[in-house]
């Protein structure tokens, strides 16, 4: 079986595939889903899990029982396989999808979106020099050479993720006034950033270093995220050990 | 049936219990286990799902299922059990091995320990206004005043938690030298603090706040745990985030 007879057929042009974890009146647990965007008709969603219990050849030619991993309420078992698999599978989707060859029964018509990924930790960087730059004039400070030279994160709360439209808490917490008098309270001063965030999502054993070569085969994919933060909040809690309740609530 | 028949014959003066996962050569998948220390003989460990499995007492009178509880690789969901289950659990348990009714095919003699909890979400604060106030002395700053009136602490990296006598490996990262030169490497000043950790295991729906007289309700218990930091790591990329790769090493 040659290696690319996966891709033989394909032609991707105007379509967009959009991994993702949905839930229905019919499939209350949540599983995996693929959203293809195509440019001449309207989007459509696929169980991920039917299709491949129904198109076997992904499971011949890779030994890989997809159905079983697209099955699961996360991506995290799909997004952990080699990149070089993701990417036959992906192109083979979007051919079948071309040529109509994916069964109607395959296809979700009535679903909810969950959160594609079981994220156990994430970290928030700055995106550039400009980012930390504006950061820094914004509270009065010099910004901190280790920019320029290393990567400026904090650990963000994995439990503060939700999916997208869901409500909106405002977070309560401890400010000070212009009189410098506390409070305890909802932060007056909500603010969001919108963000890009990238899923990585190979497992690496602990201790290794990755080398920049590899980094293809570690990040899953991107996804838009609005991230967050109680500024009066956080303009009293930063120091010393960098912003927590304030970027704590959602992302 | 009284709420309190299962502890009417305790005596737990001299006798501690500690909850904690092991796996040994008979049993590989991790599982829950009980170390009884006597100060009247040496330390026993108890398979506490062997041991639920036997005596049905607890399934009968909790209706909840104990040995199913303990069959799994971390005591979250024991741990997520109201505080009074708990209690009368525990003191049942030690009473029953002061009066040697523990059948002996639940005590195990060969084992290893894994971590106890599947934690996935962890916060370090500063223990105390002393602690705060030493550490802010070693950076050559002020204490801030948040430090008296509000939690100060930043999120870890809960895949940084390793169980006890597991290897530590140097961190590698950027340090800058005493001529201000910027060097990439492992870490030339890996310290340690003794730290105590609480487990906090009962959920908490999104936004609640969780009022002080209600926390005996969500903490299960303590660890002892060694914080490390890599001090020259640290320094150079503390500001303005906070550490991070500095403390993502191991704890």
């Amino acid at each position: 079986m040659s290696r690319f007879q996966f891709e033989q057929d394909c032609e991707v042009r105007d379509i967009a595939l959009l991994y993702g974890v949905v839930a229905g009146d019919h499939f209350p647990l949540p599983r995996c889903a693929a959203l293809i965007q195509d440019a001449d008709s309207h989007d459509e969603v696929v169980d991920l899990s039917i299709y491949c219990g129904l198109d076997r050849r992904y499971e011949e030619y890779f030994g890989i029982d997809f159905w079983k991993i697209f099955a699961k309420p996360s991506l995290n078992e799909f997004a952990a396989l080699p990149v070089e698999v993701r990417g036959i599978f992906r192109r083979t989707l979007i051919s079948c999808y071309k040529n109509r060859r994916i069964p109607q029964v395959c296809f979700l018509t009535e679903y909810t979106n969950h959160l594609p990924m079981d994220t156990r930790e994430y970290v928030n960087f700055y995106g550039s020099e400009h980012h930390a730059l504006l950061s820094a004039y914004l509270r009065g400070e010099e910004m901190p050479d280790n920019i320029r030279t290393s990567p400026a994160y904090y650990n963000g709360c994995p439990s503060s993720l939700i999916v997208s439209e869901k409500p909106v808490q405002r977070p309560h917490g401890i400010t000070r006034d212009a009189n410098n008098n506390l409070h305890f309270g909802p932060t007056q001063k909500l603010d969001f950033e919108m963000e890009v965030g990238f899923y990585i999502s190979k497992p690496v054993p602990r201790g290794r270093r990755v080398p920049l070569e590899d980094a293809i085969q570690h990040i899953f994919g991107f996804v838009l995220l609005n991230d967050w933060t109680a500024r009066d909040m956080e303009d009293y809690e930063r120091k010393p050990l960098g912003p927590s309740q304030s970027k704590g609530a959602v992302v």
